[in-house]
């Protein structure tokens, strides 16, 4: 998705250890033009697999699930990080390992609201050791639910997740994948590479 | 707003201790139709304020914020409630006390994105103590901005957050207002009181 490669080029900040920051328009401030454009091209993709949910982690993922399930018409549901007091009992629970944080934690979803009926998009704002999307396709398959699609707005190809997931078959769709980045500030889009 | 007291009358549930869940449709699965109507009543609501950014926090804010920016053409901007490793260091922090999990937690905003330049609609889904609203009061007032008004879907009267708030001079619109609710999953409105 060019527009998204060049926001990122313009408004991203690169920083040692292969950090992109994109809080300006993606995970803290979120530009909500951008973001429905984002929905469409998950829908454009999609929108021949009867995706009856939307699923994402909390919290960067809402903002991207919410413009998702409005062009799909379907309802979003988030991944809660803890065990909310509110949320009940009767939960489907999955670890995941953050490299980030270097700790796991869990993601868990109400079994209210995951069936074997649903035909799911998971979507989420970086794809990169994918520890999380496996999180959620874990709470897919304890659902009997089917994962149609993992929609992704920026995957660093020289991780491994994105590899991993489309080796179990999963349909990966990443609309801007960094090939690598450089200390100096240089992105390379695999788009780009062959140009 | 008619359309979400019944909503929240039909599948909201009621535990001991005033606890109302409406993760069905507001919180943890979201109906993003309704979330669309309610962005569009806070618009209604505020379109001659000269709002320059939708503020919230996160993780269930954030839907609702979407739906409000959405209406207003203009960005959302959700705080954080622990200091991500990549959230930089230029911050403003607030101290905010949860009477739910009884313990304090802080929310965070980057510099970059608030300063006196900036009108402020600030939402969330429930306003009950209002803890967490004058954390983001707070945020405001450390950088410079205005609190143009304070968008809620539902606010508990019997507790007082929302007195409190107004009481200091911040426009609170709360879409539903429940005056009481029983154990035995009875809900009134303070719309319906008078009827």
């Amino acid at each position: 998705m060019k527009l998204l490669e060049e926001r990122i080029r313009k408004d991203g900040r690169i920083y040692p250890g292969n950090i992109l920051k994109v809080d300006g328009f993606l995970n803290h401030q979120i530009d909500v033009t951008l973001m429905d454009k984002i929905g469409e091209a998950f829908y454009e993709k999609y929108k021949d697999r009867g995706i009856t949910k939307v699923l994402t982690i909390e919290a960067s993922g809402i903002a991207i699930a919410y413009a998702a399930a409005r062009c799909f018409g379907v309802p979003l549901l988030f991944a809660k990080k803890s065990q909310s007091l509110n949320l009940g009992s009767d939960l489907y629970i999955a670890k995941v390992h953050s490299f980030t944080y270097k700790k796991d934690y869990q993601v868990i979803l109400s079994k209210r609201y995951l069936t074997p009926d649903d035909r799911v998009l998971i979507v989420d704002d970086f794809l990169a050791t994918g520890n999380a999307m496996l999180g959620l396709t874990d709470l897919c398959k304890m659902a009997g639910a089917s994962v149609e699609g993992i929609g992704i707005c920026i995957e660093k190809a020289f991780q491994s997740g994105g590899r991993e997931l489309r080796e179990m078959g999963f349909s990966v769709t990443s609309l801007a994948i960094i090939d690598h980045m450089t200390d100096d500030g240089e992105i390379v889009f695999c788009s780009e590479k062959d140009e």
